[in-house]
């Protein structure tokens, strides 16, 4: 098995956890688990695939499915076990986001040679699964945390990108987007960094702003 | 019309109800009916397609949308006569579930040969109009209810695999995996089946848990 | 450029803007504003390519995945100028709205040679884009707005569908579908047009029905 292979399965393994975890938090029976393991496990990797256009990864290999159950599995019999689910979560969520930068970018630039497709797959690639864990299990999406997100996965495929231009050796830049997109949502995990948000002031409510002026102000 | 089409029409309409259900208590206009009878109604097979890499089955076929549009009308005049709107829908829902379980599995089989995938598809075309109606309308997912749902379309397409192994007489396949879902989940509803669920402890929402500790904890 | 590809890039444009809007009320950092800026300004059309099963139109063209990053960086800076970032957010969805509703319009029919197929995907590309950008960043969808929305959509792409079989000049056509969409929209928003709701009674709660009832009823 080559990295760029291992990083693939590694990538649908953690965010197939991250899924069972959300699951655990929603007291969901073992079918449930194995259902929202899946839909975030392959999630990313099956809406970078149609977009690209490409046969979908899992339909010609089961492999992937089995690892998503067998995640399910694990955590249904083992959650109990963590002090903390919810940081668990964040951080196999941070080795998924990591790994499927690198996965999404590889195989973005491979198809259709665009470093800015690119890019956009790997980051789309990263984050869906975790949308749709998070949407339909019913939580705030991790991408409206304070702390970086989608930056990191942004770092990991721009990372990709940069390394493939200047080395050329697919299992190193591999390595090297994995290494910065950790890197980047592990130290945004630890020390809570984050780029300098919008700041002026948050939303109001749309009852609020109805509220406060006439319709046609 | 073979049993097939007819079930497939039946899916199609019966989602295309709750659908419009929703849509009702959340005091929509009948443009609103029509657009979320018809997402709901459609979106689990067009997904499965998308995935499957197949022309999407309403762009051929008219009669799915014409379908879609009368369920939306018919609901508009009459849900005011239902008792319970969202019991109905539960009801409804659980047909569609059984239907699409069933035409889900069938389609998968046809094109890939793979029971696993086969199963798969046929989970999420049971599955992903009613994830798709629930988030649009804002209401929590029926994924999430304490009462066996997933399983029960996970249930009818084994079912039909099943069948199909030992039968290989579609219709019949069919039959069997939609009498089995919607057994599954028509009991769920009715006598309240659930799997045994995971059970130490609900989440805690993340401000519980950044206050309960530091966080390099 | 013609005039139906200045429209398409108004519509990336304007959509682009109101995620960023929506990640400025959540106070996202400048890469939150340009994902949620190009998911709400591309997603609805990859809907529209990926269900008609052509190439997704930014894979070829990178001028809008450009457009989408300016007009992130342009709200980053300025949106601290404007009173209110949700009626504005209103009034360029609107026009987005139209855009979309005409463009979607012409490439289902284009495609398919269907008005049925061309009125859905119509609609399909003027919502889709603002349902994924309400999802995401936790905002009730503007498809639940009392006054019309998906209408406005609808009355866009019927009046591309009637334009273009009357007069058969595609910019004539769209350009009659842009304005009926943004005045049937704008109307609801200025004078608060709506359709007849479904008006019985709202939805009640999950909870509310079964403690009213026992679950046999």
């Amino acid at each position: 098995m080559t990295l760029i292979q291992f990083l693939d399965y590694a990538g649908v393994a953690v965010f197939a956890a991250t899924g069972a975890l959300s699951a655990s938090r929603k007291q969901l029976d073992i079918v449930g688990f194995a259902f929202l393991a899946g839909i975030t496990g392959i999630g990313g990797g099956t809406l970078r695939d149609v977009i690209l256009n490409v046969p979908v990864f899992w339909i010609g290999n089961h492999t992937y499915v089995l690892v998503c159950v067998a995640m399910a599995v694990l955590v249904f019999f083992t959650a109990h076990m963590v002090e903390s689910r919810w940081r668990l979560l964040l951080w196999l969520d941070a080795i998924g986001l990591a790994a499927f930068a690198a996965m999404g970018t590889a195989k973005g630039l491979a198809i259709t040679g665009s470093p800015v497709v690119a890019i956009i797959t790997g980051m789309l690639t990263a984050t869906f699964g975790g949308i749709l864990r998070d949407v339909i299990s019913g939580e705030p999406s991790v991408l409206l945390r304070p702390e970086v997100y989608v930056s990191a996965a942004g770092a990991g495929a721009v990372a990709y990108v940069l390394a493939d231009w200047f080395l050329a050796a697919p299992g190193m830049a591999a390595t090297i987007a994995f290494a910065t997109g950790f890197i980047v949502r592990g130290g945004a995990l630890w020390f809570g960094w984050r780029l300098s948000p919008y700041k002026t002031r948050p939303g109001r409510s749309p009852e609020e702003i109805s509220q406060q002026s006439s319709r046609r102000d």
